[in-house]
């Protein structure tokens, strides 16, 4: 399934590359980097490579303007030390980074327009780490999600960190950010979709519920779960037979486990 | 299923802590270090707290030392600076961090002598990333797997990072050190294992495989998979049921999900 964003109107609204932080502004990683070149509605920059990527960054490059994709064609070829200075501390480049801008937004109502049929979509209720919330797109390409949800508020930026661990996963799974994200649990109910929410503490196993062929996967942090208006609107509450006294899931191994179930009764 | 350490003969062989870098020797986050100052084979030597989590790290090495549980009761209440510089950079404390010597190895045999009857394994073939060494030890735990298994090269440290994504998993699931994981698997077989290699170019997914009630599943590296003769010691190789031409699932998030449809069919 493929989703239009709208057509551009001028130039983005939102703030040149010079005003966000290295963190948001670079996508590094061989994965991260080769997805975000082949996406045509991804408008880049710089490409940044270590000497013994130099060639491989060239032809990547190279392709991307010949297909007329991307913003830039500029490739820099750096020594390590200058290479790691421009991007954030610690992030593991593989010998190459992008400067790159964000994805045009995607509003909820441009993803309900396009999943018509059965679909399967993931909402994070205030997942902070940029590593979860990438990780959870990775594994919503794995298996067909049609889109994860985040709020706006208390959600990671797509930058770097997010990028890397979707493993180009952020192409492809539209990520869409909603003020509210109770309203937008009534909006998907609205649309058909029963919303399943997540809880280590509900009775019924997730592979116990006939869900239906439109879901919402609602999951919470790992600290505070799903917040009580979030809860409140979801249809069902399930769990997974993880055990008792015992450490849960990791929220983007839950997700992970959660799809498959999901997907497994398709197959 | 509790598998007994061999009884300590004189002084543990292994270095000293003080030759230990800080991010084998430090465990944080809330989680990991409640359950390290919880687990009676633990040793420990200090226990680091910030002010505002002081009443907490007091309570919790009390009743450690009530317990006669590890080696230390020496709480170390310091500035947020002071914490920081202790521990390896970028480490996510939570305000907790305990000095610690690291588990009594165990070895396969003693594992081995504890599953008598139906099990899961799982073993990972020189999987680097300590996060997600951590992370699928945390899963591990949460589906009820017995151990798991990783070869002494290429494996990480069970060090601070590790232990934090495994959020208080390291102390109940036995982490397995082979030399050779290959020799390990025709162990396996001899003991009644089925070993099942995960493999996204399998032709069988792996809800359609009977594989027995002994299983050990085997994951590879994310860039290399399987190595060969690992590969060919297997039983049978089976995939997850994800999108071709996607990303393809972080290999904490397949562990989950095998160990999710294995524990599935027996619930």
């Amino acid at each position: 399934m493929s989703i239009s964003r709208p057509p551009r109107k001028g130039p983005p609204p939102r703030r040149g590359a010079a005003d966000r932080t290295a963190a948001e502004r670079w996508i590094y990683g061989r994965h991260a980097v080769t997805a975000a070149l082949a996406n045509p509605e991804r408008r880049w920059h710089r490409l940044l490579a270590l000497a013994g990527q130099a060639e491989e960054a060239r032809a990547l490059a190279a392709a991307a303007v010949a297909a007329r994709r991307g913003g830039g064609d500029s490739v820099r070829v750096l020594e390590r030390a200058a290479f790691s200075a421009l991007l954030p501390e610690g992030a593991v480049h593989q010998g190459l980074a992008l400067e790159a801008e964000p994805l045009e937004e995607i509003a909820l109502d441009d993803v309900l327009r396009a999943v018509t049929g059965p679909g399967i979509l993931v909402a994070l209720d205030q997942v902070g780490d940029p590593q979860n919330v990438g990780a959870v797109l990775r594994s919503a390409a794995a298996f067909g999600a049609a889109a994860v949800i985040l709020t706006r508020h208390g959600a990671p930026p797509a930058g770097g960190a997010l990028a890397k661990a979707a493993s180009g996963a952020l192409e492809h799974v539209p990520l869409v950010r909603v003020v509210n994200l109770a309203r937008a649990l009534d909006r998907l109910k609205e649309a058909g979709f029963w919303v399943c929410g997540l809880d280590e503490g509900a009775d019924a196993p997730l592979a116990a519920l006939d869900l239906g062929e439109r879901i919402a996967l609602v999951l919470g942090s790992e600290g505070g779960g799903l917040r009580r208006l979030v809860r409140a609107r979801c249809d069902r509450l399930a769990r997974l037979p993880t055990r008792p006294r015992q450490p849960t899931l990791n929220v983007s191994n839950a997700a992970a486990v959660a799809l498959y179930e999901l997907v497994r009764r398709r197959c």
